[in-house]
């Protein structure tokens, strides 16, 4: 006879254990300090009570945490339980769930002794199970529990039975000693990556480091980016974030506006990577020395700014890697290395990398060793350029090695591309995504992409990170809807996304000429030339950014994406939507004004009760942008918004008014 | 180094694989004959493009079919195959993909030949795929392909090139012998368990074959039972089922009415099974021996009617099991075996199985014999009782085992319990389930509920078989609602469920008088006593039953549920949805009123591109039951439903209409 397991008697059925990314297939996502709520549907045959646990471990510890779960009321057979991850670094946890016997006989015989049916065998079948949980015992539990036992069995009277059967000690001792022989574990092990707090919180701002100088024309230092780190951090930024500061490859380079022909003194694109003076481990003689960026690492640390690196993995004609290693390119029958291109486009400035190259072992090890070298100098956050354009099994591979030495780093990935291969990066190991957001204008598009981001299983795995703009996208809606458009986009990034963006002197000076109609490249890109930007004007919008930071910095609220719920206005072009911190103590309500050319109005509902606002109070909602507070009562509020004054509200809602009347009554 | 496969050159990523049943760990359900659909989301770094296969063969067998899988247009990276099941049995299938490097080379080419931008090299290049190519090749194929390289790399002229690069029989050629070594296959074989067709359409009469005699108050016996089937044939029903035939225990035999008291005569419940006559592989003296049984079979089938017999693992006292295995019940430290109860009550005529009995193999191999043992009779059809008391792992191991030897015997799962524990038992094999059904009686609920049985995942392992009534289940709808009621609950199941049933005699004759106010048990339930119907009574339902089944039988549209679609009604009175055949020439919509009181009018909304009806003709809705046709234009046609004449129409769409004229211009 074939049977399904090992014992025919495992009568607990464990399903749809979360968190699970795949079914256990890719970890989930977590960041230090987070309660991980685990649930599974857990049920047996029949009518028998059931208990179960969660056991958790770092993963390949041998020390693992019993947890106990419980059924969730009205649940559908759906049990939890939850434990904290205090450290960085990948935990594990399985599900076990058995039948109890004892606590079977305990529900029964409260339902026997209610009805006055109780016998002295019910009394004498308790004693046994007391009896094998004394047995598992020891020291003073195992004894009480068989004197204990001995009480069941004795003759004295069925008050002193009953009394004896359901003292809560008695429940409490045998819980403590489980009768697992026939208990069911889940079939694997369901592995969580715990990420720095930043990988969850973070506020980037990017900027080219050529273009830091304090004089026009001159070409910026690593010594000049030292000198905007203050400010950034006034801001309220905690990521600083540079484009390749790599030496920038001569054959083929670009000119200003991406022109194929370039002139002496032309910059060149910093993510043609790498030439006569090296390659991904060197830096930019103009910039400075490795020396130099160390310092401005460690000048950001002191602001408690992180920096994050872009990691490009592609080479100019004249980078190092392809003198030496030839055969990590694909080669042309006629001996000439493949350059990239779309075709008919070519991009002769450009190799990339073979991935089926006959050594691809030894290129992946190089490639990891480029991580390696900068996270000696100190940087802990890498943004990667095009993910999508390398082989997923390279992601796989690199990222849990890396952070297996490295936990507190993580990774950024910059595929603007189809969906699934977005979610398939970030299962492999990307910690933060860049999303579809910067195309997502109107009230339904948000809604139903943002619901995905923070409401579905796709919260597991998929960080997002949302960028209003990048060197890359100058949105039509930037382009086209002046001050407010900018406005909007901040509000939305910040307070929509718990990870945002901005490609910052650009969008502090609302920089929105493309370089032609229909295009969202900027005129002038910084990505060829250098730009001195005139950050002091009076129309920049460094105040707001700064505010916005602010209120981000000071609720909790806004931290997380996971609470994020839209709720309905009466009117297409407002946008409502909350979060709440974990504890339900901050709770923030925001409403953008999506238009950004008319006054628009309506009536915002929201759901009292699952915001816990009580129905028959007025409550306080404070505009933590303009200070003013309104008074507001009942679920169906106001809202009139011009985006000539302003685009949105953030709202602090104060559920619970306190009212403090001083008067007396004059007759 | 480790690496997370055995080659990192395996780029293509496979995904989301369906059909499969919690990511392939249960099997999928087919019939014989059907198309399965394949899905998985399949894509690859970069811009090259790939190429999927299917791999499906007879669970075991080394020789695999493979089918080539296509991108679906649109489809965000879902690809689509599909083979045809035509045996009974175990069918499994892998997914394979893989980079294409030729159809990359082709389409790039094809876009530079445009841009006229072609160069010899890239000539060069589709040479040596080509050669590859003629290497994996043999025989014309690969002297063709060597012969067509070789044409690549002259220097003919780039007319000529072009000419030989772009031919259709080169691509069509190189197609033939795809280069797999980096192909990705999905890391499981997937299962589908393909049934006889009747696990997906069904129509069953339950009746217990004791109250078939003729003349009242004589015992029915198998002869009886057989001249009862030429009626349920002619009402175009195809399973009949019988409640257990088996001796009926003595010991605490219940009375008429469920009275725990009998008396000498009373013929007890069925379900009480096994009395010193004999067990489970016995048949009650009074209705015959087996040989009469085995008569009545094979009656049944000549009349292509399969019998269905209860499977019910619980005995009476004085079963034999309770003699000869002591050791499968659970003994009470008195030493008496431990009755089925839910305390306070006792339900002494019955002692369960313990699944954790220390024999649990032994137990496990005789309840299977008896399945092997009815099998033997030729019964194909097994109604298991409460199977969700018996352990989980005993269904896992006894089904697969049965349906080896005989792909043809299916199982219906009565198991009335919560919503996770019916789909366990689905999974785990049973091939057919009750369902809710009897209690969703609102449009909302029937909607709600209908929708999820048919339209998503759950459809791949649960087979709903809805039924109006049981010998158990006599709803207050039912018992309310009058010979109307009586009508829906007909109409509702049998043309929302392929697979339907009726407790039969109870049913055409629209008994409706519960034991008492507030219990769903039936006055005089079958269960313990001996009722005489009178079948030809001419308020009986028969010659609606037996016009609903024989258009069941006529539209293939009635045969699945898989094409279920609901649609608006303006009045939450009438319930308006369509099926449709696979091919989709058969059409049925029908419209219910679930009010049994109150005629009920509103306005059908049809999506008329989606069922592909023309918006602009006329088209015919034929009532199949009135035999009236109805002349509809557009989405939108009014329908009214009065229940003292109808309670809906089930109408055949024709969706072409064809419009005869034959008349002249009178001037």
């Amino acid at each position: 006879m074939t049977i399904p397991n090992e014992d025919g008697r495992k009568r607990v059925i464990i399903e749809a254990i979360s968190p699970a990314v795949d079914g256990g297939l890719f970890p989930a996502k977590r960041t230090v300090g987070d309660l991980v709520r685990v649930e599974a549907d857990i049920f047996t045959d029949g009518h028998d009570a059931i208990a179960a646990c969660l056991l958790a471990h770092r993963e390949g510890s041998q020390d693992w945490t019993e947890i106990p779960m419980q059924a969730i009321v009205n649940g559908n057979d759906r049990w939890t339980g939850a434990f904290r991850v205090a450290e960085l670094g990948r935990y594990g946890f399985k599900v076990q769930g058995w039948v109890d016997h004892f606590a079977t006989w305990l529900r029964d015989l409260k339902k026997r002794i209610e009805a006055e049916s109780d016998a002295p065998v019910d009394y004498l079948i308790g004693a046994d199970l007391v009896t094998a949980a004394a047995g598992r015992a020891a020291g003073a539990d195992a004894k009480w529990l068989r004197q204990r036992s001995a009480l069941l069995r004795s003759a004295t009277g069925i008050a002193s039975l009953r009394a004896s059967a359901t003292e809560a000690k008695l429940q409490e001792l045998v819980l403590r000693y489980p009768d697992k022989r026939f208990a069911t574990e889940s079939d694997r092990e369901f592995v969580l990556v715990v990420d720095p707090v930043r990988a969850r919180f973070s506020a980037w701002y990017e900027f080219f480091p050529r273009s830091t100088a304090a004089e026009p024309g001159r070409h910026g230092t690593f010594a000049d980016c030292e000198t905007r780190l203050p400010a950034i951090a006034a801001m309220g930024f905690n990521v600083v974030y540079l484009p390749p500061i790599h030496p920038i490859g001569r054959q083929f380079r670009k000119g200003p506006n991406n022109n194929p022909e370039s002139k002496p003194g032309d910059q060149g694109s910093p993510w043609a990577i790498g030439s006569a003076e090296g390659g991904h481990k060197e830096v930019l003689g103009a910039l400075g020395t490795v020396e130099d960026f160390r310092r401005f690492v460690a000048s950001a640390q002191a602001l408690d700014l992180s920096v994050a690196m872009d990691i490009a993995f592609q080479v100019a004609p004249d980078h190092p890697y392809v003198r030496d290693h030839q055969n990590w390119f694909r080669k042309r029958p006629d001996g000439t290395i493949q350059y990239a291109e779309n075709p008919p486009k070519k991009y002769q400035d450009i190799y990339p990398f073979d991935f089926e190259s006959e050594d691809w072992a030894g290129m992946w090890d190089e490639l990891k060793s480029v991580f390696d070298y900068w996270i000696g100098q100190g940087v802990t956050i890498f943004r990667v350029d095009n993910p999508h354009t390398k082989a997923f099994p390279f992601w796989e591979w690199l990222i849990p090695a890396i952070k297996r030495d490295h936990p507190e780093v993580f990774f950024l990935a910059e595929a603007f591309t189809r969906p699934k291969i977005m979610y398939r990066l970030a299962k492999l190991g990307f910690s933060q995504s860049y999303t579809y957001f910067p195309w997502r204008n109107g009230k339904a598009e948000i809604t139903a992409y943002l619901t995905e981001l923070a409401q579905t299983p796709v919260r597991e795995f998929f960080r997002p990170n949302q960028w209003p703009n990048t060197p890359d996208i100058l949105t039509e809606f930037l382009q086209m809807g002046g001050r407010a458009a900018f406005v909007i986009r901040l509000l939305l990034a910040a307070t929509l996304g718990s990870n945002y963006g901005i490609y910052g002197p650009a969008f502090e000076l609302q920089e929105n000429r493309p370089v032609r109609r229909g295009s969202e490249e900027y005129l002038n890109s910084e990505k060829y030339e250098i730009r001195h930007w005139d950050l002091d004007r009076p129309d920049s919008l460094r105040p707001l950014i700064a505010q916005v930071n602010a209120i981000r910095n000071g609720n909790l609220a806004l931290q997380s994406d996971w609470s994020l719920k839209f709720h309905f206005v009466d009117n297409d072009q407002l946008l409502c939507y909350s979060k709440e911190s974990e504890d339900r103590s901050n709770l923030v309500l925001t409403v953008v004004n999506l238009d950004p050319h008319h006054t628009q109005s309506g009536f915002v509902t929201l759901p009292l009760d699952e915001l816990e606002i009580p129905r028959d109070r007025a409550y306080e909602a404070e505009d933590l942008l303009s200070g003013e507070r309104y008074l507001w009562l009942g679920a169906r509020n106001y809202v009139e918004l011009d985006p000539a004054r302003r685009s949105g509200h953030i709202l602090k809602i104060h559920r619970r008014m306190k009212i403090e009347t001083d008067f007396e009554y004059f007759l």
